[in-house]
């Protein structure tokens, strides 16, 4: 990211004098990465030229600094830039833009051959409840009246709304009500719809998903990055800022692993109150929480002003596309407007079997027997380090499908590159972390313990053994 | 629409004489409605209030008339302004929008209770193959390797791009490798994510859904309106005009029902070699043809320049949300790029289920079923119209899920109102017609006769042909 060797000691050693002109249409971000382009392209910039600091930058261009540092992050992905800690920004080497995959993650990622597989990203595939999904799906099918076969509602199916209101409400604390719910294909979805409807800046926690922060960038909404520690989100930064919404993951911060703490919850609603800001409350593992219950929903703190997003992607499977929205009141018009009567949703078997699932009790079931699965792992995994790897900390309540490993300063590069030798494919929580994160970095790897097989476990945890103690 | 009334004898003459400035963010269409509204609102335009013709209204702000007579259209539907053949358009007598919901084309419709329901908007619901559906989701999900249930691949499973581009090549004449097919959750998400893809306008036909329009629209694309007549489109129109893609619907143009002349396919392949534009072929309702065998696709004429697009949403439901695109090699990154690792997509049990459907003969065993069914209806309905109102003509080809109905000349309002009192629900062709549509209007109804179930067809008919004979 353009903004590590920021944080780093030499990083406000000046780079190059740059003189580049904003010029042309789109935004400044666009702007400054055209120039940025041209002038790499016609060799103004010569590989390996160190750039200035993107806060030097964005005041000599009069340009925010966040917009300056997303234009640097982005031209190191297209391979214009390298970033590398305590050396700055640089021309790359060979300045010319690999194939752009912004939003492909899966390609970004280690493009060796995987032997194990401890990426956070999904459920156990294994465990899908092929056979309870094929009844239900037989079940809900003989039992749907023929419209469900017509153009749809674009709320969902109000057999699906209802039971998923029941369950939100008995295991989430939601207060939902079918008909302030909307189905939709996953918490992108959701997002997208939402930032068609809110106006403004959003606030973000300052390590999150980089597709979120990519939908943000697609819809032209600015985000603010918030510090997150192990209370959770640093909700006292939003005070005086003038985001107009704030995302947080409250159960478990992703992928910091800490819980909001509740004087915090408490905080945040009192300045949505306040602001009049709208609170998205990304609920995305709490399902899975090991060491006591789950903390209830925030939602239910003032359900007119917090939306709650949630879906099947880590309790089921993230290839089904199955979410749903708890709305304000006042947000439903807007939300099915920007959805339309045509738009994508969900497919109506999948909703119709889903609800069956739930109703008939085959969700708790498969939710009780994952649970049970995952918390052995996390458990296995903290033991092994504890023996193997003693100087490294796991991080975060023991909750959800990942665990996050603290590292010592300077050496999660090292300890990625690493894995990858080993075959071992791990995200690095640099990855997460927003281009103008208001906080330093903390090297860590963010570990998910979902992904692999069960006998392909042990051998994975061992491979990270290896690759944390060097041997 | 708001260009019915320049069509019109007294079309031309002059509104009020309105002084509008344009300022502010946004398109040219944006500030110009922006402006009306703020007009409206501060009383400076009063209710009934006739607005100039929208060519002088364009004329005077040096902005394009399709700009001018799509902000009229909107402005209509927002409940601003209303338009009336032969009166103009005048602000609205109570000019409050309306809860605005620009593509919920269901809630616009007819808000009493309607007894018939003839709109051409999906296929016989009672006909979905239950049993069969539920047990190729049984098969497919026991026979699915574990990785379908992880994070998934934004192209689709491939045993369902396997058995998709197998049944296009033999049913559709498709010239379609796995490798190039894209699935997607039904034409709108396929059109929304080529129009990520896509620079410049598009030309679409004059007539045609106006979801479409809409996706255009809120993507600030251009679109160009082709005229149509009995052969489809008329492809010359495209010559000269700085389209870059076309949309079409050869194979039955939506919804006025004539097939592409074959020299028409001739020209406009010429074209799209000729201007270098993209060609986006909308395959709609192939598979239903009546007189004889379906013409095959357009795209087997030059796969390198002509997406195909198809889906379910016509032979099984729409409710499925399942789609394809067989693309140009020279698209395919884009069009993944675009999509992104994490959007919406299909979800994996509908893809498998749909692959086994496809491969096990069901979908044919379906098709074929259907077929004959919609067969009889049409002709039942042809039969009808000739005894009961042979003043009217069925226009457009043996083919799909409706047929078009030629009305004398000013009687399309009266017998949508006529409809409307007997409890029939159906379509007047002005609603699909594109606001800058470069021909006069012919007035028509649209008759959807997939949508009533078998007892209920019959005395949809009957409705029907008491409408159309005003007893």
């Amino acid at each position: 990211m353009a903004d590590d060797w920021a944080n780093s000691a030499g990083g406000e050693t000046a780079g190059v004098d740059l003189h580049l002109e904003l010029a042309g249409e789109g935004s400044p971000r666009a702007q400054l990465m055209s120039a940025l382009r041209d002038a790499i392209r016609s060799g103004r910039l010569a590989s390996g030229t160190r750039l200035p600091p993107y806060r030097t930058l964005a005041a000599d261009l009069g340009i925010a600094r966040n917009t300056a540092a997303a234009a640097y992050a982005e031209l190191v992905e297209e391979g214009w830039l390298t970033a590398q800690q305590g050396s700055g920004t640089r021309v790359a080497d060979r300045a010319t833009p690999a194939a752009v995959d912004r939003k492909g993650a899966a390609a970004r990622r280690n493009p060796r051959r995987v032997l194990h597989d401890l990426q956070p990203s999904s459920p156990n595939a294994a465990a899908f409840p092929r056979t309870d999904w094929a009844a239900s799906t037989r079940r809900s099918l003989a039992a749907a009246p023929n419209d469900a076969f017509g153009v749809g509602d674009p709320r969902g199916r109000v057999e699906l709304r209802r039971t998923v209101a029941e369950y939100l409400s008995r295991a989430r604390g939601v207060r939902a009500e079918p008909e302030r719910i909307i189905i939709c294909s996953g918490f992108a979805h959701g997002l997208q719809l939402l930032c068609d409807v809110l106006n403004g800046p959003m606030a973000m926690e300052a390590y999150g998903l980089d597709f979120y922060r990519d939908i943000l960038h697609d819809k032209w909404i600015e985000s603010i990055p918030v510090s997150v520690d192990h209370r959770g989100a640093v909700v006292d930064e939003l005070v005086g800022t003038d985001a107009r919404a704030v995302l947080l993951t409250p159960a478990h911060q992703y992928p910091t692993g800490g819980p909001l703490h509740p004087e915090r919850r408490a905080a945040v609603v009192d300045w949505i109150r306040a602001s009049g800001a709208v609170l998205l409350e990304d609920d995305y593992d709490g399902e899975f929480r090991y060491d006591r219950q789950p903390v209830g929903a925030l939602q239910g703190l003032d359900p007119d002003r917090i939306v709650y997003l949630g879906s099947v992607s880590k309790s089921l499977s993230p290839a089904l596309r199955l979410g749903w929205m708890v709305l304000p009141d006042s947000l439903i018009d807007d939300v099915l407007s920007a959805k339309g009567s045509r738009e994508m949703w969900a497919g109506v078997v999948t909703q119709l079997t889903f609800a069956d699932f739930l109703s008939s009790g085959a969700y708790d079931r498969h939710l009780r027997r994952t649970r049970a699965t995952y918390r052995r792992r996390r458990d296995l995994l903290v033991r092994m380090l504890a023996q193997r790897a003693p100087h490294i900390r796991v991080s975060g309540i023991a909750a959800g499908l990942h665990a996050v490993l603290e590292l010592p300063d300077g050496t999660e590069d090292s300890t990625l590159h690493a894995a990858r030798s080993l075959g071992l494919a791990l995200d690095g929580l640099r990855r997460y972390r927003h281009p103008a994160a208001p906080m330093p970095h903390r090297d860590g790897l963010v570990v998910g313990y979902g992904t692999p097989s069960d006998h392909g476990f042990g051998p994975a945890l061992e491979a990270l053994c290896r690759a944390l103690s060097g041997r």
